[in-house]
């Protein structure tokens, strides 16, 4: 069989020995890159629409103010979040063959978001390709020396979470839920999958715990209460924290502006968390 | 070569004759299957957390209540949460290589959760097994006749998603979002992936929209507001509804009852949204 160049469609390319010699390049690269990053931290959830790209940014943003290196690799490659949180629009330049990161609020950044045309393109991509994408945000991409690299993942326990567990030697994961059942319920596989996959947990971040109304001052417990709380006794797992639901805070992220960088009480919650975390590491 | 009758890991199964029969035989099962069910509609987000799953069960649950014959498939194999919502406990009998659907409030129901041994183990699975058990729920599930059979998606525009659009003929999508800018974003993904594989788009729904103060009565877009019906504009296609955050709803469907069943703002919508749904058909 001649060699057409189009690997995708390859019959064969499992046994090609030009593509071996590519994933074992593409393994050393990944290896050397991590290996000038101190901890590499990824921000886990069963269930989508928690929160996790809330968190991840936040985290990071407030972790370089504290005068920290910080990456961030948004690996949702479906829903990719992180540079709406952040305002960050543009392009990463292509500089002999490396890809140099975006920065804002002093955090490196590298999300799908900013390599796609425009804002409605999906990427219907099955699982392979998208495994192919984050092994390339891992290896081509510039990070230089960083404190913290702080890994966003999609929902779930599939393609993305098992490529970037098995890719590169995490330093915890942070997992992130909702106060509801329905929540939790998805939370128990997550932790489940880094228990087997040997990834230490750092903790559970609970998120939407809450709601002040902000007329009369009552406070809501629209989703619920004490459901991460509950799932970190259950698995033997610390609790970090828990993030109200803050609307000026929601306000300010729809227009770029990451909660920490603003008076509220989800940056103080933020700011414990961070300090936990730390001593923890 | 010879056969191991590992396919999973066989190098050239792509070119195998048996596998070739045993898709074509599958394909030929979901062909008939389907053949007896006259609305097959999918449940679409970007996003997770949405409402997907709350959505596709209470219209599942409504359009049953009306005396349809309606089917529900928990596509989300990675976080099945449909079972929780219904309250449906115990395992779907296997009668001469068919898999018989579990029953709940006059709603045939195939669920991951109902099949895994607990409800914290994960399904770690990378995207060609994923698509194998939405195929084998398809073909393989005694679905019977049916007026509707409701699609639960897990988020995003992967696997899942192309595997049901290009595996049935589907009479239309509902797309649903939560008011946010984050969610809106995602949301134009989905329904440009829809019409790249040509399903009819039936229209959105916006969840959680608003929240009243159970003391005073203030009425906060806690996720701001809208946000569906301008992608609608947008995209050229219908705003079926909008849903309200409900606590006691909330708190109910925590314990298997769906808003649906329950005397709340949000069953009344969902009624007006399934007249308008009835009504396209």
């Amino acid at each position: 069989m001649e060699c057409n160049g189009k690997c995708d469609s390859c019959k064969i390319k499992d046994q090609c020995p030009d593509t071996k010699k590519f994933f074992i390049q593409q393994e050393n690269k990944i290896k050397e890159r991590m290996s000038k990053i101190k901890y590499k931290i990824a921000i886990l959830s069963g269930k989508g629409g928690v929160g996790k790209s809330t968190v991840s940014t936040n985290l990071a943003v407030a972790l370089a103010k504290r005068g920290k290196k910080v990456g961030l690799l948004d690996a949702d490659i479906h829903g990719p979040n992180v540079p709406k949180i952040l305002g960050l629009e543009g392009y990463p330049e292509v500089r002999e063959g490396e890809i140099i990161p975006l920065e804002k609020y002093g955090v490196k950044v590298i999300s799908m978001a900013n390599l796609l045309p425009d804002e409605k393109t999906p990427i219907i991509w099955r699982g392979p390709k998208v495994s192919g994408a984050i092994r390339q945000f891992l290896a081509d991409v510039n990070w230089g020396e960083l404190d913290y690299l702080i890994i966003d993942t999609p929902p779930g326990t599939g393609d993305v979470q098992l490529t970037i567990m098995q890719s590169i030697p995490l330093d915890g994961a942070i997992i992130v839920t909702t106060p509801e059942e329905l929540s939790v319920l998805d939370v128990r596989k997550s932790i489940s999958m880094a228990k087997m996959l040997k990834v230490p947990i750092l903790g559970i971040i609970e998120n939407m715990s809450g709601f002040v109304c902000p007329k009369c001052g009552e406070l809501t417990y629209i989703f619920g209460v004490g459901g991460g709380e509950k799932a970190a006794k259950e698995f033997g797992v610390d609790f970090l924290g828990r993030i109200p639901i803050d609307i000026k805070a929601r306000e300010a992220q729809d227009k770029g502006v990451p909660m920490v960088l603003m008076d509220c009480r989800a940056k103080e919650e933020f700011e414990k968390i961070i300090d936990k975390i730390i001593e923890k590491l």
